[in-house]
C-alpha cells in the first residue's frame, strides 16, 4: 500500500481521499485553512464540500504542505486558476529527493486564464525538476458525491509515460471504480476543459425554453467543434468521443448541479454575465474557457460557431435567441468534414 | 413547392407533415385505418399520436395509398418491422412511371428482426425498380412533439447520391430545422438502430439506482462498442460521434418518454423481460436490436461487452447487478483502441 498526499480538500479531493483510504492506502489530505483542517480531523466529515461522507480512519487532515512532500504520490486537486500558485508552494519546500521519490497526479479541468495553457503545462513549467514521465492526469465523468458513495464510476489515466499511466490505473482501480488508460494527454486535458463551453451552451438552450432536440444538437455540434480545436492543438479526435470528452460532457449537461450549466441557464433567461456571476457565487470556468478557446481557434483558423456565439453573448453583443437563430441559419453544410470520413465510404462516385 | 406523401400517420410522420406543410408543400398523410384517417381530416388533430398540434390546411389525410404514388416524394414513416410489408403494398400498385418521377425518403430506426438488415436494404430489396440514388434517409435527435412545435431541431440527410442528399437538405431546411448531409448511409442507419441498445443499458443503470457517473460511463463505452460494430459493417466512426449517433442517443437516454429507456429501467428494478413487455405495451425495438447486434458481432469477432451483458439479462442468465459488476471488473484496458489513435500522439516512446 502507498502513501498519498492530496493537496486540495474540496469535494473531489475529499472523495478521492475516501476512495484511496478505503482501498488500504494511507492518505494525507491537505487544505489551506488551519482551523478547517483541524475540524475535519476531529469531526471526520467535510460538512462544507462533501457532507454525509465519513472520513476513513486511514485519512489524516492537515494544513501543513510539508506533510505532502515525503510521500509516494502527490495528488493536486486545486482549481485550475490556483494550480500555478500551488506548485510554487510545493517548489518552495520540496528538497531534491522529492523529484526522485514522489510521483504527481492532477485532476484539474480547465485552461489557465492568463496564458491559455493546459494544467500539466503549468505544473511542468512551475516544477521544472519534475519529470513529465512522473506526472499523470486523472479525468472523466465523476461527481465527487457518487465516487465517495462507491457508486460505479469510470476514470481515465494518462501520462507522457505509458508505464506510469498503467501504474495509476492499477492503484485506483477497484470493484466500483474502473480506470482506463489513454495515451492522448493533450486530448484528455482539453476535453475536460472545453466541455464547459458546451455546458454553458446547453444551459443557454434550456434557459431559452428550447427542448431536448435543440440541446442534443448543441451538445453534438459543440463536441464536433471542440474536437476540431483539439486536433489543431495536437489531440486525437477519438479522445473527445471517450469518457473525458462526451462522457464528462453528459454528466455536466444533464446535472442541475453544474455551475456552468446553471450560468448558461441564467444567460438563456436573459441575464447578463455581470448579473449571473454573483448569483453563481463561484468561478464559472466555462466563461474563461470560452474566451481562451475562441482566441486559440482564431489564431489557428479553426471554425467554432457555437463557442463564438457564446462569446458574443458573454460580451453582450447579442441576445441568447439571436445567438441560437444565428447558429440555425448558417450556410448549409456536411455533418462530417470530408477529411474525417474514410475515402472508402459514400459519395466516392455520384 | 412539391407534393409529398407520408406513409405512416404516427407521431413522427404527422410532425413531418406539419413541418413540410408549414413550409408551403402539399402533403398527403396516409394511414392504414379508414375511420382514423377520415377523423384526422375533419378534426385536424392527431389526438392519439400528436395531441395539441393543428394539422396545417396543406395536409390531406387518407387511407388510400394510391394517393401516395403520383407525388414528388414518398416519405416512409412506418416502424422498422412493418417496412417490408409497406414496400410490398407500394410495389403492388406502383406503375413503372413511379420509379421515374417519385423519390423516396425513410425515417425508420431499427434493424429487421428476421434478416438483421438495415431499413434501406429492405426497401431496395422489396422495390427492386427503385434506384438507390433516389432513396434518402433522414435521421437525428428529434422528438416529434418538438419538431411539430417549431422548436429548433437538427436532422441529417444521407443517400447513395450526394446530389439527392443535398436536394433533401434543401427541401427540409428552415429557420428552426437545420439539416446536415452525411455521405455515410450505413453509419446513419446503424447509429439510429444501435442507440436503442444503449438506451436499454442506461435505463438498467438508472433502474438499479446507480448515478450519473455510471450512466455517463455506460453511454460512452456503449457508443465505443456500437461504433466498433458499425465500422466492421462498413460505417465511419465519425458518424457515431455525430447527430444520428451520440446526438440521438442523448435525446433517447435523457428523456423519460423513451420506450427503450423505460424498458431498461424496469429490467434494472428486477423485472424479467416477459414482465416488462406488456407494461411498455409496444414493441421494445432495443431488445430486438440487441439480439441482432450480438449475433452480428459474434460472426465478425467484434467485442461488445455491454450488448452481451444486456443480452444475457434479456435471457434471464444474470441479474442486472451481476451484469453491471461484470462490466466493471473486466480486465484493465486502454480507452481507445490503438488503431484509432494517430501514430503521432502519445506513447510512441516510453
Amino acid at each position: 500500500m502507498s502513501h498519498f498526499a492530496i493537496f486540495g480538500a474540496g469535494s473531489f479531493g475529499t472523495a478521492l481521499a475516501v476512495t484511496l483510504a478505503r482501498q488500504g492506502h494511507r492518505v494525507t489530505l491537505i487544505g489551506r485553512d488551519e482551523k478547517t483542517m483541524t475540524e475535519l480531523n476531529t469531526k471526520r466529515e467535510n460538512t462544507r464540500y462533501l457532507p454525509g461522507v465519513l472520513l476513513h480512519p486511514n485519512i489524516v487532515c492537515t494544513n501543513d504542505l510539508g506533510q505532502g512532500i515525503h510521500v509516494d504520490y502527490l495528488l493536486l486537486s486545486v482549481p485550475t486558476q490556483f494550480m500555478r500558485d500551488a506548485c510554487v508552494q510545493v517548489r518552495t519546500i520540496a528538497p531534491a529527493s522529492f523529484y526522485k521519490s514522489t510521483s504527481v497526479i492532477h485532476v484539474a479541468k480547465g485552461l489557465e486564464r492568463v496564458t491559455g495553457k493546459r494544467v500539466s503545462e503549468v505544473i511542468l513549467e512551475t516544477l521544472p525538476a519534475l519529470s513529465a514521465s512522473r506526472l499523470a492526469v486523472l479525468s472523466g465523468p465523476s461527481h465527487a458525491e457518487e465516487l465517495a458513495q462507491n457508486v460505479p464510476t469510470t476514470l481515465v489515466a494518462t501520462s507522457a509515460s505509458k508505464s506510469y499511466a498503467e501504474e495509476i490505473q492499477d492503484v485506483f482501480m477497484s470493484d466500483t471504480l474502473r480506470v482506463y488508460t489513454n495515451p492522448d494527454l493533450i486530448g484528455v486535458e482539453l476535453g475536460g476543459a472545453l466541455k464547459n463551453i458546451i455546458a454553458l451552451g446547453a444551459g443557454i438552450s434550456d434557459g431559452l425554453g428550447f427542448g431536448d432536440n435543440a440541446r442534443a444538437a448543441l451538445i453534438t455540434r459543440g463536441l464536433v467543434e471542440i474536437a476540431r480545436l483539439g486536433v489543431a492543438l495536437g489531440a486525437s479526435t477519438a479522445t473527445f468521443g471517450g469518457l473525458t470528452g462526451i462522457g464528462d460532457l453528459i454528466v455536466t449537461c444533464t446535472s442541475r448541479l453544474s455551475r456552468n450549466w446553471n450560468a448558461g441557464y441564467l444567460l438563456g433567461q436573459g441575464m447578463s454575465i455581470a448579473e449571473v456571476l454573483p448569483k453563481i457565487g463561484m468561478v464559472v470556468e466555462g466563461a474563461t474557457t470560452t474566451k481562451v478557446a475562441v482566441e486559440k481557434a482564431k489564431s489557428l483558423a479553426v471554425t467554432m460557431p457555437i463557442a463564438e456565439a457564446i462569446s458574443d453573448l458573454l460580451d453582450d453583443n447579442c441576445s441568447p435567441r439571436e445567438a441560437v437563430l444565428g447558429l440555425m441559419n448558417r450556410k448549409k453544410t456536411h455533418e462530417v468534414e470530408e477529411r474525417f470520413v474514410e475515402a472508402s465510404i459514400g459519395w466516392t462516385t455520384q
